[in-house]
């Protein structure tokens, strides 16, 4: 199974390399991380650089495709050589997937048209501006599209497509080898859960990206 | 604040890229990747390049520094430029951690004397040959050292430090930034949870790096 995660400036790390981490793990699976424009690609907080080897064409027809969020995406959400492999990969893939507002740069290339997904709670709304139903659950799962919520969500949804695709015990023996048995040290994690002052000063502090 | 992270080839991404998505966040913050040799460095699974510009001696005196584990840390286990790097930084950081095996490498170096840590279920009992008390908890605090358990834990350990460091108020807004809310598809995420079985497979799976 090959699978390929894109990358362009100003992703959010964790988007990409909680999946990363899971689908790396399958047995038989190479992972391919591809851009538009090979070379450095440096993520949102500008800290860390990824040399990417592969372009976009180099990466024909992947099993699995993943794009990330992250406030580059704003700059991605123009028809182009990335929409136009999006659209093409989609016809083959068994599973086109996002994290975070990686759903909008699906659902602006149109792969999700009709379709439920979800993004980042900042962002999830925008989705209808594309025609897609905003679901505000943590993993969505409809037809062959797999989207998570923010940055975090994509080792939930990496588990999910991992049990999907090849079993219940490979997907679990990846969670034990990643020992992943979360422990957050507050319940503050979506709007639900938080209390509204954090709520607050969160969305205030994304209201650049996202306004209002 | 300036906070450090080691990389060394065949480094596990989610270990290092887990907290740094967290303490990224952090307010007035700059994380800076650093490696003993400068340059591309290469992930275990050697999918993900790293491009590093920071060498240890650019970095002398980091007021959180994070190590963490992978395959490649069993090349970083003898006394030489790294070990004192650790060794010299820790005497004035505020804060010195590690994720997953990363802890072994701390104990190697000689910083962890005495203390308790944690480290990756499958390479926990190592600790004791350098003097280091094992604990099972997900993560370990002891003095100005906070340990987390293997790969995914260190997102647990960098909400805790953020809480430590700058107040719940802080940590728990970046918590809703990364929307860190997990739902694991299966309790399968440690060793006490885990179905028989699959602690087989995966101690099996890890049986060449961690042999009994």
């Amino acid at each position: 199974m090959q699978v390929a995660i894109v990358l362009y400036p100003g992703f959010t790390s964790l988007d990409v390399i909680g999946p990363y981490e899971v689908l790396g793990r399958l047995p038989d699976t190479e992972v391919v991380f591809v851009a538009e424009r090979p070379g450095i690609v440096r993520n949102d907080l500008r800290g860390l650089s990824v040399d990417v080897a592969a372009s976009l064409s180099d990466v024909p027809d992947p099993d699995v495709v993943l794009i990330g969020g992250g406030p580059g995406q704003t700059e991605q959400m123009s028809d182009g050589d990335l929409h136009e492999w999006l659209r093409t990969v989609d016809r083959t893939s068994a599973w086109t997937t996002s994290v975070c507002t990686g759903s909008l740069i699906l659902a602006a290339a149109g792969v999700l048209d009709g379709r439920r997904a979800t993004s980042h709670w900042a962002a999830l709304e925008q989705l209808r501006e594309f025609g897609v139903t905003p679901s505000d659950e943590r993993v969505v799962i409809d037809g062959h599209y797999a989207t998570a919520a923010g940055v975090s969500a994509g080792i939930d949804m990496a588990l999910r497509l991992a049990g999907l695709q090849l079993g219940d015990d490979v997907a679990q023996t990846v969670q034990l080898i990643i020992e992943y048995a979360p422990e957050p040290p507050y319940d503050a994690g979506s709007l639900e859960s938080a209390p509204a002052d954090i709520v607050r000063s969160a969305t205030e502090r994304l209201s650049r990206r996202f306004p209002r």
